[in-house]
């Protein structure tokens, strides 16, 4: 499935750009710069790749991920305004990099002989960790904590898979459905600002 | 020994609860306190698992733990006030969870075949390493290295177990009589206000 | 290689002794030392193992390790003062420690398979990593994020091996020479405040 490549390395990139800019933010150098981006990418992968123990961690053995990363730091070098700009396109291509890492997260869980609940927790671990990493490099309480943004979007994408995976067994149709989901939900997430507070008496 | 898998899956409740309310205190939102009860209650175990290499780590296996943890949401949110009037109650099934954490994780570390020395540090980091992830998580230094509060009673219960070992054969008193060490030392450094401040001038 | 083995032990306590001396700075007690100290010893190394799946992690296996952390605590606890005044000689057994883990982490990398890319990248990581866990764990943004300190010599070194390799086919010289290469550069970019910025605008 090629497009699933393509679309795999795309998040990526978007990933690593991401924590690049984060870095920039806080001022950090080029090591600082090249090390966030890198975990912002890998790093929910990698964690979940670790647990499961399918290691050498995925991302060692095809190197276009780790050429993708680098090549976050020219990008955002000379592009950083543009980018800044681009946001909206941005965030769309991040929510299907969100997606896409959540089945295929999900997946591989599966693939090892996990059960679904643990692969659907692996899923969201693979779309949301690398963030988590990155805040706590930054020492920053990790986003996600405080503010919904798109765990819930990963939970429903990762249902849905299952679900369709049931019934339909078009792989690559339930991949493009789920991550439609994982799009919607997060669009109407942001639109209409959802928060999910927990706050008990 | 049922009672044994008992007890851990209690500890977990007791630990996943603790990481919960910790999460309430710092006003985090639901995923926030599902990943800090998470991390909170399976977080030593899982650091262990890793780095012993038995992976998928243990509660992968087992959807206990998971389900048991999903549902320290619900009593948090409906019991906060109970739980925390309980406080004596939960501290003594936290540190007979805490005794329990470190046998289970120091048997674990000797049955891939390593040494006792490295099997007490991995019991030690099995019951104490879930707080220090929730700490740094959420932004704080770890409690545990301002302020003693377990570390050393898990290592005593860890070198009383392997003394046992070598003297008795039987495996459940061995257990039992280690976690009572455990208790008894927390029990005392709490009421005595131990401390093991480390100040070279 | 009996000199490498006694150079990696020795870069091991050198490590310890500086996480050690950071435990001491913000006034954790005696666990908290030690635990600082290990982290900042074993944590870049331990996190390669993890990555590259050669678990159980290195020092595990060897008791040696372990026996020269726990030695950094008294040592610093009774020549903290020395200890400070030796910091020229401390810097040179530190970058010596430094360019052979890196070379070390190098080659257990390409000994599992991966690619030359990825042996350098987890050479520098095995040799800078213990610091970012040790900062982390100190809730204090990383060092090396902010301030370029011996990334870079850490990845001309690995470099030079490995174009050494490549040419001669000799090991212990070629460890020996891209030592001497991480030292050079760690030198003169203390001497001369080298920086690497990275301020796209």
């Amino acid at each position: 499935m090629d497009l699933i490549y393509w679309i795999d390395l795309l998040g990526t990139l978007v990933f690593a750009i991401s924590g690049v800019l984060a870095a920039v933010d806080k001022k950090f150098d080029l090591v600082g710069a090249f090390i966030l981006g890198m975990v912002t990418a890998v790093g929910g992968g990698t964690l979940r790749d670790v647990l499961i123990g399918t290691t050498p961690v995925g991302w060692m053995k095809d190197l276009s991920y780790f050429v993708i990363i680098l090549a976050a730091l020219p990008i955002c070098y000379f592009f950083k305004k543009a980018i800044l700009k681009l946001r909206k396109g941005i965030f769309l291509f991040d929510t299907i990099g969100i997606g896409l890492f959540t089945i295929l997260g999900l997946q591989k869980t599966l693939d090892v002989g996990l059960s679904p609940a643990i692969a659907v927790l692996m899923g969201i671990v693979s779309a949301t960790f690398g963030g988590v990493i990155r805040d706590v490099l930054s020492n920053e309480v990790p986003l996600i904590f405080r503010k919904e943004i798109y765990a819930s979007a990963c939970l429903m994408g990762g249902l849905i898979f299952l679900l369709l995976e049931y019934f339909l067994k078009n792989a690559s149709i339930n991949i493009v459905l789920s991550i439609l989901v994982v799009i919607v939900i997060r669009y109407l997430a942001v639109r209409k600002n959802w928060a999910l507070p927990f706050n008990p008496n």
